[in-house]
């Protein structure tokens, strides 16, 4: 009995690797030092972080979301949901992103799938200027089933000492500023599948007049990074934004608190943007309550930014300058009690 | 339709982030500026990486270990495994661990399990002098079978630019010194369970006299992490260690020529050292030939050192010193060819 045998292909997974190595490579900056394929990957500092460099890290996965990729056949969004959520994840306290490692897992390696999902992450690091300096793919006979995998993000990124954004300086009177997202980004899966497959009981093919296409391809847009947007207001304009939460998980019910002073809630103001469609439409077919919508999607706001209500206008109009013409008030911060309340 | 009934119960996932978050905080270094909950984990790099920084990363997984400690109910040891696999991958290349994320994923989350795979995390973080900054749980339903889940690990450690090891140094007649493993480590398990639960068709508890105690228990032995004896052999002395190589998937065969240099091969005594109880059975009952052994497991030697000849008595003695009674010189590097010829 061999290797291959017990069902390990041992020779796939190098031919992969190769794919993934040429992927790789045309993601890096000038901060690399490794090749893929060392032990680790190796990446030099430089001046990025300033005289007192603070890494900042996260992990993430794309959750459920994978499997309308495995409904659709279509895998390379997949790459670009995990970067762009968790470069979003370290931009909410003011940091750069340097590299970003991915963790592949399988029952069977199907190369083809692989690199679909690798085509993704490097596409959306190279827009990110983030380096894929390395991964683990890992075939797992029997824990995962025929055409089905998981995959795992992780980021790190640096900001100056000084530059670090954090919310402490949130004080009640202070304005919300939120961003468009792009539709379901990575959260509330569980739930929409469940509304659209189970519930509606269609394929992924339907098309829905009022989302312009097929179910799949609504729920299957590309989480967006706010990078680009909003790189020029972090550091030269130091002080501007006071406190960023990436709406993920949980919904703006559970994300904006976690940058909230204590003694301090939001009020968010229900009537300043309109949820787009995809949202509509779920919570009339599935019948769901609105708090349970504000829990559990973005509604429509996949960054909240918080300022003093003096500079308002001025990151809006920054925002603009840097290519984000839908930023738009959205509430305030007010004192006593925690957390959100909407109106 | 709420979030909790389509099989997501973000209460109880709070309820597991509690208590991860007290184990997380029991392994907080100087340099870390964040709880757990932020969105990125926040380290100050300070002084550990001199005045050129290079930042060493790795992402890993355990792979199909996780089936031993699903079959006996012991989670502890799978969080050992990653943190000291991850280790060992940025050790080889001269880097001192800062701090790891993991990243959980299950069907629906076993608060006890979830926590004991975390406590063991913790406990070989802190054992590395490693901060567990964050990590993601994900609860997926469908994806995992009841009572699975997949973990992954990423690591970030420091070098100072100038102590980088990269084997490039490393010249025909160099000698090999290997450590021992303290077992399979995180390698060959698909294997080693087809021979152990299919082949011999054993449960978990069965005692196998030659490996003293249940096969279960000795397949589940942690991962060992080298930095504690090698540490004090990376930086003050300076060029005595010129490559080093982790042997993990792929065994010596596949892993050792990752450092070296074109033009040279390794050449392994194999009567150097003795496999340990656990892989002499393991090859006796599967009726492995020994080249797939080789490529497989690491058969007894967890991590190679490439020094000058002149200074092999020096680094056995200076890893005696350190704790490690046991390094023995294994092979030697020769001039031309490629790979691994065994002796």
């Amino acid at each position: 009995m061999d290797y291959k045998e017990s069902g390990v292909d041992i020779d796939a997974g190098n031919e992969v690797v190769r794919r993934i190595r040429s992927l790789a490579r045309g993601t890096f900056t000038t901060g690399v030092l490794s090749e893929i394929g060392s032990f680790g990957g190796l990446f030099r500092l430089g001046e990025a972080g300033g005289d007192d460099p603070v890494l900042v890290a996260s992990a993430d996965g794309v959750g459920t979301k994978l499997r309308v990729a495995f409904m659709t056949g279509v895998h390379t969004s997949i790459g670009i949901d995990l970067v762009n959520h968790c470069v979003n994840d370290i931009l909410v306290q003011g940091a750069q992103p340097l590299f970003f490692l991915d963790y592949l897992a399988t029952g069977r390696l199907n190369p083809d799938v692989a690199v679909q999902i690798v085509e993704g992450l490097a596409s959306a690091c190279r827009a990110n200027g983030c380096a894929l300096l390395g991964g683990e793919t890992a075939e797992m006979p029997g824990f995962y089933a025929d055409g089905e995998y998981d995959v795992a993000g992780f980021i790190v990124g640096v900001v100056p000492r000084a530059n670090v954004i954090d919310g402490r300086s949130i004080a009640p009177g202070d304005m919300l500023v939120g961003l468009p997202s792009s539709g379901l980004h990575t959260n509330g899966y569980s739930l929409a599948r469940r509304i659209a497959f189970d519930t509606a009981k269609l394929g992924v093919d339907a098309v829905i007049p009022e989302l312009g296409g097929p179910i799949g391809e609504a729920l299957l847009v590309p989480h967006r990074s706010y990078f680009s947007v909003v790189r020029p207001l972090i550091g030269e304009r130091l002080g501007l934004i006071k406190g960023m939460a990436h709406i993920t998980g949980g919904g703006i019910t559970d994300n904006l608190p976690r940058v909230l002073p204590a003694g301090t809630h939001a009020r968010i103001d229900r009537s300043a943007w309109q949820p787009p469609a995809i949202f509509r439409w779920l919570q009339r077919t599935g019948g769901v309550p609105d708090a349970d919508m504000l829990r559990t999607f973005n509604m429509g706001i996949g960054l909240i930014l918080a300022c003093a209500p003096d500079r308002e206008r001025e990151l809006i109009d920054a925002l603009g300058g840097s290519g984000e013409p839908d930023a738009v008030r959205i509430g305030e911060i007010r004192a006593g009690g925690e957390g959100v309340v909407y109106g």
